[in-house]
């Protein structure tokens, strides 16, 4: 018999998840009767990232809601080991939503979005770079960047969560641009991270001093792009520090995911008096316009050394909750992804 | 001897201006001497906008503060009774900044931006219109409906403040396009004048009983539209009942103007999960796209009596005062403006 062990969603958190008692571990035999379309996979890798904090929750957000007693889902590399469906035969290394477990079972309504990654098996790229700089996150921060953000050279982007799996590529590709890039971070090491490896041209530490003075002295410019990962305090002092016609790409709000007392922002009438655009967006929503020309653009810069990417990678199964809780409160140092199986 | 009579900045309030204490009347003789490109005015109405009173803080908004010992300034109907500048001559009627007085001098620079009414004299609109529905208010109204509402028919726009001065017309104009419109305002008889004169679809008194309750009421099937002139309370339980990829047309914010404790809105995480456009204007910016194409159609539309407006005037400039504090507390009902003299 096959063993399968899922991450099971048991209980709604009101603030951070705790493994056990929101989620947990769960064996069971892994015996998948396919239906024709259906297949089965052998999950490689998982992606963890801060969304999936509000899928937790009881109210659709832009995406269904984890179900109670069944395992969470997430963007994984997987094999396919079982088929009835011509477009992914057996041995197919694909890309997609999968279960947190070893196995899962997917129906052919699940796969419509499903790539396959050709050439993977024998490519030196890792395998887990698909779930980051060359999945969901690096398109996340590629096309946002240009749709929402609008940059032009010589302004200035400030990027909160900074070293995280979507702020590093922002601020490599706002780089490339011609944009000053300014970042905040959790903690000195990654304020050097910033500095040092990915040349942020300033950078700091929000848990050390007053926010809005620290954006002053990194943008004594002011700021034309606030990319927006963080929210609540932050984005007040942004608010203040931004320029006329600034753009505000919100893109995630990971301190208001886990707390039942949001922060209130006071100071929106800065929008109204800087004619600020602040807007979100929704990566699936821009796959048509931006798919072709991200793959190629940053498949080259990533294959050619030209943009870096830090991963944080979680071993087995058994540590998925662990780095995702890690991950929800800034743990992680770059990508969190978890290592599931060798290929 | 000419007298003048002028309100005067006196001191920068925190929360409403107080006559006598933040503005006063002042008296003095008018004796302008102009220089080449000069004029001198005879004022006629004076148009009173909320966007005033952020100009009596001592930063900078989008505008110039008004500067203490020195009248206000207004938008306004005026004569030409003086003049060395060849594109105003004697005897014309003009609509553009003048002081809250009888009599402005007003140099060449600050004569840039205004416009000659034409006709005025014989029209028989009255010369409040170009304060209003023809004026600033009107164009604010059109111009940012469509640039950054974007609507299409059979949406829903829900407007605050919506008996005042932009809203009133915004409500008309969006009726016209074809959406559902909903509006909330101050007291049960500006209700009643949304839902029988100005045919609006659904409206409430945002004094009585809950907001998101009320909304959810007058909006079941969700707001597509926002169309934003008060801020705060509102603002937070529009996002709640906002569809996906709403837009919320930030023109002002007038509950947070006139107090020293902002509300804090808890929920913006909304503009993420629904992919919210959250999106300021300076109306000044889009004249140059909308500003004949407005001429004409609501030329066309106020002349035919296809369009309503409601003005609620004040007589004399000792009057102007208590008629601001008025319209900021919401007294007023329709667009405030204060008659100063006859033609």
């Amino acid at each position: 018999m096959v063993l399968n062990k899922s991450v099971i969603m048991l209980k709604r958190p009101e603030e951070y998840p705790i493994p056990g008692e929101h989620f947990g571990l769960q064996e069971s035999e892994f015996k998948p009767v396919l239906k024709n379309g259906d297949i089965a996979t052998r999950n490689l890798a998982l992606s963890l990232d801060p969304y999936m904090r509000p899928r937790m929750d009881a109210e659709k957000s832009y995406i269904d809601c984890f179900k109670i007693g069944e395992p969470l889902i997430a963007g994984g590399v997987a094999e396919v080991i079982e088929s009835q469906n011509p477009r992914f035969p057996v041995g197919t290394i694909i890309e997609g939503y999968v279960g947190w477990e070893l196995y899962t079972h997917l129906t052919e309504a699940n796969i419509q979005d499903h790539r396959i990654l050709h050439g993977a098996r024998e490519s030196s790229i890792p395998l887990s770079s698909y779930l980051g700089v060359l999945g969901m996150p690096g398109m996340t921060a590629y096309s946002s960047l240009i749709e929402v953000g609008a940059p032009k050279a010589g302004e200035t982007i400030f990027i909160s969560a900074a070293a995280g799996a979507v702020g590093q590529l922002v601020g490599q590709m706002a780089k490339r641009l011609g944009l000053r890039v300014v970042g905040s971070v959790g903690s000195d090491e990654k304020v050097e991270f910033l500095l040092k490896d990915l040349h942020f041209d300033a950078a700091f530490n929000y848990k050390r001093g007053n926010i809005l003075e620290n954006l002053r002295k990194a943008a004594p410019e002011g700021i034309d792009i606030y990319y927006e990962n963080v929210g609540g305090e932050q984005l007040e002092a942004v608010l203040e520090q931004m320029n006329d016609h600034g753009r505000i790409v919100a893109c995630g709000m990971i301190s208001q995911y886990n707390t039942k007392n949001a922060y209130g922002v006071r100071n929106l009438l800065q929008v109204v008096i800087k004619r600020i655009r602040f807007e979100g967006f929704l990566v699936e929503e821009l796959y048509a316009k931006y798919g072709e020309q991200f793959d190629k653009e940053v498949g080259s810069w990533f294959a050619n050394k030209e943009i870096k990417y830090v991963e944080d990678v979680a071993h087995g199964i058994e540590n998925a909750m662990d780095a995702f809780v890690g991950m929800l409160k800034g743990k992680n140092f770059g990508k969190q992804v978890v290592k599931i199986a060798d290929l």
